[in-house]
């Protein structure tokens, strides 16, 4: 007898983070600078007791927290949502208003259902060299195209997009083009962040190429770590303030990894006919997200605790970024390059041409067995017959370690680099 | 220019309970008695309050419930689930194990995920008639067949059932079958509860049937209503603990109707290959239900909180279900007939033949006139070539309304009904 699973349901490979997690587990004292957790320290577990506390305390305010609330999320937390963006935009109201607003179980359903909104099997996505790997298994579950697009240090490589879309006009593929998919701010993987002048040059890139498609083109903008910077001043507007925004941009943002990880809220500001589109599929997904956490987040914005608990997460990032970036200064080889984060979890370190760091490299087995484990660089890197994908870098995170962690696992690592490469 | 929507971003429609609710939003004297809202008086305010600062008090206990966790959900409360299933079952104990448990954002995301891992476009799921709109809705957006079996005031009409898998197996149609739908406790919209003999013998013809299928036929069997019940004896065990459900039975449970519907949380247990597929899947889609509200559920479990505080809600529903039960027999016709529930939140009052009260009937909107709303029952009928949508039902809902709602919206819907039909 066949399977009765659907063609989706068989091509849907397991996420490379559930192989890596389970080699955490295996080895008890493995050190990991694999994962994109946040740190554990620094998680507001009195903020969210108080503010907790005072949601519960009557049950005028009690109730509505545990009761259904709207598909598109709270009315409240909708407006703290365009009112918090705006104010990081720097006073700029342009496309920030609460009814383009949708509240999602973390960013990474907004991701999903506006795949689902805007692609068809075939299709096909733009995405960074390299980029956020659940992103890229989204891809392959719904059997969406990828074309990977150059980042540098400072972001997008925009005469690689625009060689990437002339190509695509002309083997006809750009019909089949709906999106951009850009990690704006200290980039899963690389830390790379996105300058307002790359975001504006790549929309009117992809305007220029829309009549050749035949249908508008997405600049889908993640920010998910945009409020972990380390120094205020490095702020960047998103492509929301961007003049054609409005009509073209679509923002996922979150609350998870600036707040807690465990209270899964995210948020979209898409356009029309997106945002019913998406609507609607929330609708079919879940009819909204627990209003409990939606109180949570909605107070801890008014009341100034979230700005608080972020100001505090950033100082201990901050700090543990450093010392990683001594120890990679002291353990590591030379002529391995090393991309410094200036916010986010991540630092990106690239070793010399075809040296693998790849999952069946020496160096990564090697590794395993010096008990430190990181993302293969290889894994972020989208499926793309125009080129080979490159296996010499690696993802390390100094989200969840702690900082003696961090600097004997990278002790290890750096010497595994230095017997191998 | 053309739309970027996809296929499915484009087809899907606005949920039919979205333009009720709206409804409902633009006359502030209405009284619904559509909504499936849960009872505000009874939802445990305290309860969380104090479970949740139990948790919160120490960073051990409340760092882990802020953290991101597995994409399965966290490991006890998959172990108190199959134990809470196992201990509703009578002890029974084939097919309930925590390995085979997901916990996902409501049941609604676990029917959503299985009907992704399951079907592709054109497939056919057969559900009951009537049955659970917003599963209709999934289906709709997905573009998947449905055909209707008729219900009867004890569950599915095993007949029926027959005779639509042999004439779907005439017309060759049986390969694209690919589950049964069953709301088996006090169904949405209608009350009805299947005993475990009818389940037994649908698990059985669905066999029968797999042959000329080609695949597996699953029963997929709706729990949601389950735990409100008002008389405890009234229990039936679920499909799992028939011979053959490990290998054929997709159980969707929650946690949400009975405790409390702000915390989103529901669970699935699956069958292989279905589990693993719906958990890669749920891996894009989240990665993983919040993780506090995971640990909320457990401890109310753990705790002994959970059975008290459904104990409490049961109460207050079947109280309010009798003074539903005396309205109707005052103020409605004696040619309406109604369906009792002996459990959840739902009448169903069925019209005499060939009196409309749908959507765009004179009832219907001689009831929104007089300020209350119900939910026309032909919203709930499947699109099914092979029958007509019956539209002399309405489906009426005691959860939300408080008693003197209740009288009122019933008298004022009675006298329209003595009006019209």
């Amino acid at each position: 007898m066949k399977t009765a699973l659907s063609v989706m349901g068989q091509r849907t490979a397991p996420p490379p983070i559930s192989w890596l997690m389970k080699t955490a587990l295996s080895r008890p004292k493995l050190i990991s600078l694999a994962a994109g957790f946040t740190d554990n320290a620094t998680l507001p577990v009195g903020i969210s007791r108080t503010l907790l506390n005072e949601i519960l305390r009557s049950p005028k305010t009690g109730q509505p927290a545990l009761q259904y609330g709207t598909t598109a999320g709270e009315e409240k937390l909708r407006q703290l949502t365009a009112a918090h963006l705006q104010r990081l935009d720097g006073g700029h109201d342009r496309a920030h208003s609460p009814e383009r607003v949708i509240i999602t179980g973390g960013s990474q359903q907004l991701l999903y259902m506006t795949l689902e909104a805007l692609c068809d099997e075939g299709d096909v996505v733009l995405v960074e060299d390299p980029t956020y790997f659940v992103f890229l298994s989204i891809l392959q579950s719904r059997n969406l195209k990828a074309h990977g697009v150059k980042l540098e240090r400072d972001g997008l490589d925009l005469a690689h997009l625009e060689s990437v879309l002339e190509r695509l006009k002309k083997t006809g593929e750009l019909r089949r083009v709906k999106a951009l998919y850009l990690v704006t701010y200290f980039q899963n993987p690389t830390g790379a962040t996105t300058p307002l002048a790359k975001k504006r040059a790549a929309l009117k890139l992809l305007k220029k190429y829309e009549r050749a498609a035949g249908h508008p083109i997405y600049l889908l903008e993640d920010a998910a770590y945009r409020e972990l910077h380390f120094d205020h001043g490095a702020d960047v507007p998103t492509a929301l303030t961007l003049p054609g925004a409005q009509a073209r941009v679509i923002y996922a943002g979150t609350y998870s990894k600036p707040f807690a990880t465990g209270v899964r809220v995210g948020f979209g500001i898409l356009p029309e006919p997106l945002y019913t589109a998406v609507l609607r599929i929330k609708g079919n997904h879940d009819f909204g997200t627990a209003n409990l956490l939606q109180h949570l987040l909605a107070r801890a914005l008014e009341s100034g605790a979230y700005d608080r608990q972020v100001a505090k997460a950033r100082k201990n990032y901050a700090r543990k970024a450093a010392v990683m970036k001594t120890a990679l200064g002291k353990y590591f080889p030379a002529s391995v390059e090393i991309w410094e984060a200036g916010g986010g979890l991540y630092f990106w370190a690239r070793l010399p041409k075809g040296v693998s760091a790849g999952v069946n490299s020496r160096i990564f087995q090697a590794a395993l067995k010096s008990d430190v484990l990181y993302v293969p660089g290889e894994l972020c890197y989208a499926e793309d017959s125009w080129r080979r994908r490159p296996a010499n870098e690696l993802r390390l995170s100094f989200g969840n370690a702690s900082v003696a962690d961090i600097r004997l696992g990278l002790a290890r690592l750096g010497a595994v680099l230095k017997r191998l490469v």
